[in-house]
């Protein structure tokens, strides 16, 4: 763990792989002063494909965070990269959309009021007013927008507003029980955090506690990922599960998944905000 | 854990719930001079089933072994129950069918020999000689039938017979790589366990390891499930997970996936041959 | 799991092991009316101590809850028993000590809010200010009582009173930094819940994550017990771990161990909240 | 996982932290026709230490394996680092001490018949016969010495001939019921990987199953570790863990962990012999 004051660059990378991605990247590192705290690199054997995150202090760095980006730039463009560069003292900036369950923003919030999170929560819509004390509670602005198949499409149109005008990097649904168009979607690629209750690929849809249920599983699960256009199908970044048994019944399943789905989803939210997964087509890599 | 010599009996009971069921089978376990070990009994709160399983002492019991189903027959009619009575001196008698994977069928010998399970081994099945010099090791016959869909029904029969003849209580499929025809899962109903290389219900069907690698999961599981006529939906017994993450690759799924299946599989086997699994529907019971 | 609503009594008892004691009990209860809903008995086959746990339906039971302990008396003298009756519409009272760390109180209170615990929780007791605002947004009295080591038997005594006065039945300690005096410890046996931060008997004492760290362990724990006056040393209800690897730092240890200690501590007082636990000298049998 | 056909180098390096380690340790690399499989590279922020695992194909690399320590002695005297240099077309030289149980070394034999290690299994020390037949079953040759307290010295004497004719690289202790001399220990420093039946530092010595149950844990442990002189205390490669409840004896408690110590043990050989771990002081660095 850094400490929070320090500032640290994080570059996260992927291209074909060849002879000397490594050399070549540190050594513009080095040649600039910085000091490498952290490198995990890897080469899929399958598709030789190069994925790295690498994390350097920046104290003795020659080139101000501002222009980095465009220092990179023509090394990512001869590797045909796939690249970001972000850095610690730059929290990002997130908005959490909820509904009535409070379990996974209670979690959220709690977590960031201790410090585990180099996050900003900037708000929280919700399509109901239930959270709204817990959200005061927190100090966190709360913005209810009663969705109906007929508002839909104008109610996003003012969320996104809302989103932009405070700059949002990343969404979290935190058992937000709408579903976004894929207008929505495409406008934040690999940046929306979704938590489904079932460990996916079962159970996808509707009442997946009550599909594990019926089927009489021996473990539920919860499984974070990011959004795509398809229902449950995005590139999935962390799961986890517990053990269940006959005496469970459906209410037991529920108050059983409620703590993955929290936990789960604060792990992919510290994952994500830490700048350590790469979207790899369906799926990710997770530097952890 | 029993003392391996004990005679031990045990009742597995499950009726429709109505107030003193517990007490009349404690009462005809007590009156007879049966000391009761182990009692786990259940309602669904849901379904008002009632589930037991008892195990008693039959060091001073008054009915020899081979009268106590006409014993307690009055009772279970009584109750419309489904059950069942065993003795631990009475080992489950088990055929194993196995293909080319050894994983299974070693652990599986190897626990028996060192006496973990309740069973006799009386045979193993195979379409493939490759496993035949392991069971030989362990001094078990092994018959090898290679199997075409042209001779599938005729060698169906040649191993009912031989199952027949050896007096087969339960059917382990080790990593059996064929399909059995319904009327032979007919004949053995909750007698065949199988191990299922997914965490049912994702990844039914072939190559689940693939599925799941191309799904990008982040834990992968077995599923050890009785045999029924539809493909992988059977009756769950035990399931685990292992983690895997971006750096495996097919190959090292299916190494972590061997860990897996084999230790599942037992576990399955060992609550089956100690009496612990009520079937109900399309679900287990498991008393452990 | 039971529905709110209904009352149902639970008999927890143990006592040395005999033929007969199951078909007693449930003739006790079925002679009454009562109906069984959960029934797990076992004999410890070295000590041949019994146990058991049963849980029954009082709809129809001839007895009311004021009249069954001493209805009930009479069997548990004959069998020379360890045994408590508990009903389901009483709730447990519960006093929660805590210092400055918010985790475990916030993570009961939270359960606690949304209904997973059958308890009422009448008050908070601290040696520090912090946790009030978070008690006050609960709507629970916060005591603080800054102990110093002359002041120490005073304030215990101030303590003690508070607890008479509202009728604790269990204390709960929330990462409570003191040490209680063997007067105190003595007044609430098997009623006082500590969580420890590390899988106990290791790393007993203070500062157990500076020891796991120094040590280099693959995993961390947490391990809620019965406080005795020995330190750490009373019998353990409840345990979990979490991996570590060489890159956590002592305070990653620590973010890591914070979740595992309301999870357990949660767990412990759940199992004791449903009268799932009963004391056998120096250990614990879960009925879970 | 590479192919096994493939030559690939590993270097494993620590030393003080400085910039450009990373860069001119990849650069080394480049510059020679070697292509990074793997990286990982992590700098301990409390100790300012750099540690780094890198895997690299040498396909078309300049250097032939046996000048490569030569070459690379330079940059490592520099950097007043401890290193080593591995090559996966040279697989570990392997011995395994037992006793009388089978489980551990029954593990290791199979899953290195099945392909599971890079290891070459040389020989089997035992101090009893027992076990001869399975490592016959196996091929291996097997030496029996009985130990006993006035035959200690010039038995080890016997032993380390033995190893030293073989090229012994790792001794693995598979339960092996016989403390090691300090003199044996001192000559293979970091070489030798036992396995102890407990979550060290939890139970150290003797039957700590025995220690467990008395204590009564909820959780059980293995725990793999180098030998080093002090008992139980050396660098902790691996641990797992195994829930128990009060209906497991002490024989549960043993079967149980029985699953632990063969799996676990398992897993530090593979960490070894794919050379994933630094020795750091009295811990481990383990790049899995």
């Amino acid at each position: 763990m850094m400490k929070k004051s320090d500032t640290v660059a994080i570059l996260l990378l992927s291209c074909a792989d060849r002879p000397g991605l490594v050399s070549r990247i540190s050594h513009f590192i080095y040649e600039r002063g910085g000091n490498i705290l952290d490198l995990d690199e890897h080469v899929d054997p399958v598709e030789k494909t190069f994925f790295i995150r690498v994390s350097w202090s920046t104290e003795n760095f020659s080139i101000p965070p501002s222009e980095l980006v465009e220092a990179f730039m023509p090394l990512a463009k001869e590797f045909n990269a796939i690249w970001k560069i972000r850095f610690t003292g730059r929290k990002t900036r997130i908005a959490i959309f909820v509904s009535r369950y409070d379990h996974c923003l209670q979690e959220i919030l709690w977590r960031n009021s201790i410090g585990e999170f180099a996050i900003d929560i900037a708000l929280i819509i919700s399509n109901h007013p239930d959270l709204a004390p817990l959200a005061e509670h927190h100090g966190i602005p709360y913005h209810c927008f009663p969705v109906s198949s007929a508002s839909k499409q104008e109610i996003e149109l003012q969320e996104r507003e809302l989103l932009e005008k405070h700059s949002i990097d990343t969404i979290v649904l935190a058992r937000y029980m709408q579903i976004l168009s894929s207008q929505f979607v495409d406008r934040y690629p690999g940046q929306i955090i979704n938590i489904h209750h079932s460990f996916l690929p079962a159970f996808v849809g509707s009442s997946p506690y009550r599909q594990a249920y019926e089927r009489g599983v021996k473990i539920i699960g919860a499984t974070s990922h990011y959004v795509t256009e398809e229902l449950d199908q995005g590139p999935i970044i962390e799961q986890d599960i517990v053990r269940v048994s006959h005496k469970d019944t459906l209410d037991d399943l529920v108050r059983k998944g409620r703590d993955l789905e929290r936990l789960v989803l604060a792990q992919a939210l510290r994952l994500h905000s830490e700048h350590r997964i790469l979207v790899n087509g369906k799926k990710t890599v997770v530097f952890d």
